[in-house]
């Protein structure tokens, strides 16, 4: 059973505690178990109370805490040896968190937490159990060292991508007037499951008037002639996902859909071709207010794109004040988006690798340069 | 746009601070949130820092808070129409949040709060900003009302179980030797969307010795002869989802597999016939353990089922020391689990309404009584 790899994703995670002047990092969110870890183990985050944690001390070897559940899963997947259990009800995790700190002697020792996860009830009880332990917040330190990928996790990010392009491409294909909204976000999710997901992540898919909706899902509204469709999807490989938008004419696009979509994807191109390692996130914000200005369009966003990674938006985020740099070997998902002057609402969005030259396109191709009309979506694209 | 309903989901959430002697009680976790609410604003669970809160005061009328990406989706949704909203990045929830208190008059009230999701970091600025409050934790208070299901729940739930179960019987015949586990569970989770579900929630699924493994995903393992299949799945309804579970064999199964199945199967029957209104969850534990040793199984589990509805597990959870009781109304997943001496892994799970008169199967019926064949499903069911 025991086929897990023995040493940690990303070599950086061992050295961190003392990189950061710590005597230890405790990981708990959903994204940092998984990633410290290396076990997917899915109800960390689907059942909130099955806490688990994973201790990644300066001196000595690290500790998992899991459900006892949980134990065959992390064995098999974790290269952290050190299996710490609790059984669900008769324990409470943070006791045998506790236990497990105190064995490590940390028991009075300044410790990373992520503290933007820790719910308030359970710090009580560990600062209860250990009045001397003091936390610090490092959910930012460990998303700065998940934002840069390895080239493993980049080759998956990009399957992922083009396996969810594909299914859109042949879904929007396959789809015609008539089908209602939900056939055709079935479509997409078949194709996304068909090539190679182990599930789906989200599901947004809207048309008409529905569109300016932010995060609708799929109805039984059947979309008319002249209005548009959009949607923003994504599939889930692992403890990684897909995330792709597309807006799509249901045919006969009207003068204004057609002029405001080819404008937006001229700012999608423009803000694409414009990346460069170094940037800020801000920069590329900025960047994408000048783009819609040159092509008059409104611009309403507080963001047009974020680093992609476990969690669906992850730093840098590409907005105002974001002071984060774009590196080399990060993924950003680009999304701009638009309200047209009938409040109907249009959204891109492609993943691309940050490289020393720029940024390298991961979905199959960008957003097509005229509004794709459904039935007719491979040779818009 | 605004479609919504302009009353509460549930009636006893208006009175609940009343009731529970609180000047006010705010939902914060994606669970409340969308049950308080009414609104299922995907983003709450997906984008942890994008939250949202509803506040439900005592005297005056309730508020939401929400990013104001999401503010069409919150009017279309809620019942709730003071809407409050912030800028992603430029202001902090929380900041809005003590604003809205400050203006219900609450700034030294004391509140009911999701206290096992609040997270540490954002309780620090609330009680930075509003030193007087006072924070009492309503977690169990509200999963005690959402726990009892209206008529229009149960519903959904049933028909989500039934979908999902229709799905899997398909699926299941349609399968044979030599497919991978991810084909067989493709085919179940592109039934789950054909019937009706906006996407899917879980999809565990394994074979052979990887059965042991509680929640491992679909690989490209191609189950053997004599080999066990088991999933534990479920699609996702509006904010409500299904969870349903089987094991199967690949065919020509053992002795010892017909067996163990067979005797599972009647421990899984005897606790369905004997559920009453008025047990405790721990009584359905205890009788399970009887069941167990009845039928000559090995007992491991630390529960043989949950409350169901927007999370995973609810309470009341059939597990030792759980003292709240069924009652007519509630929704509950029965679903033992048994390892054999070969350690294969045995799991059937099927979902019940508490009537006054018992509990009836919400699934298309229970889990056959012989351990059911791939290619074989229909006959077996």
């Amino acid at each position: 059973m025991n086929t897990a790899r023995r040493e940690s994703l990303n070599p950086d995670i061992p050295s961190l505690p003392a990189r950061l002047g710590l005597d230890a990092i405790i990981a708990m969110s959903p994204e940092n178990f998984a990633y410290v870890s290396g076990a997917h183990i899915i109800t960390v985050g689907l059942i909130r109370a099955r806490q688990a944690f994973a201790v990644i001390p300066k001196k000595g070897a690290p500790e998992l805490i899991v459900c006892k559940i949980e134990r065959a899963h992390a064995e098999s997947e974790s290269w952290i040896q050190n299996l710490n259990t609790y059984i669900e009800f008769e324990d409470n995790p943070i006791d045998v968190l506790v236990q497990t700190l105190k064995k490590l002697g940390l028991a009075r020792a300044t410790i990373g937490m992520d503290n933007d996860y820790l719910p308030v009830s359970s710090h009580e009880r560990l600062m209860y159990l250990l009045p001397e332990l003091k936390l610090v917040n490092t959910t930012e330190d460990l998303a700065a060292i998940r934002a840069i990928k390895s080239r493993a996790e980049l080759d998956i990010l990009e399957k992922a991508e083009k396996a969810t392009h594909r299914a859109v491409l042949e879904a929007m294909q396959a789809s015609k007037l008539g089908d209602t909204e939900r056939e055709m976000s079935n479509k997409i999710a078949d194709g996304i499951l068909r090539y190679g997901a182990d599930g789906l992540r989200h599901m947004v898919f809207a048309s008409g008037e529905r569109t300016r909706i932010a995060h609708a899902m799929p109805t039984d509204r059947v979309p008319r002639e002249s209005e548009l469709i959009r949607f923003d999807v994504g599939g889930a490989y692992g403890f990684f996902s897909s995330d792709f938008a597309r807006t799509y004419s249901a045919g006969n696009a009207t003068r204004l859909q057609r002029d405001t979509y080819a404008a937006l994807q001229k700012v999608h191109t423009a803000l694409i071709d414009g990346i460069r390692p170094g940037m800020l996130g801000e920069d590329v914000f900025f960047l994408s207010r000048d783009e819609f200005k040159k092509q008059g369009l409104k611009f309403h966003m507080p963001h047009v794109g974020h680093s992609f990674g476990i969690e669906a938006h992850e730093r840098p985020m590409m907005r105002p004040g974001e002071k984060l740099p774009l590196r080399a070997g990060m993924a950003i998902n680009i999304e701009p988006n638009v309200f047209d002057e009938l409040n109907d609402f249009y959204h891109v969005e492609d993943l691309v690798e940050v490289t020393e030259q720029g940024a390298r396109v991961l979905s199959l191709e960008l957003a097509p340069a005229e509004l794709p009309v459904i039935g007719n979506a491979l040779k818009g694209n």
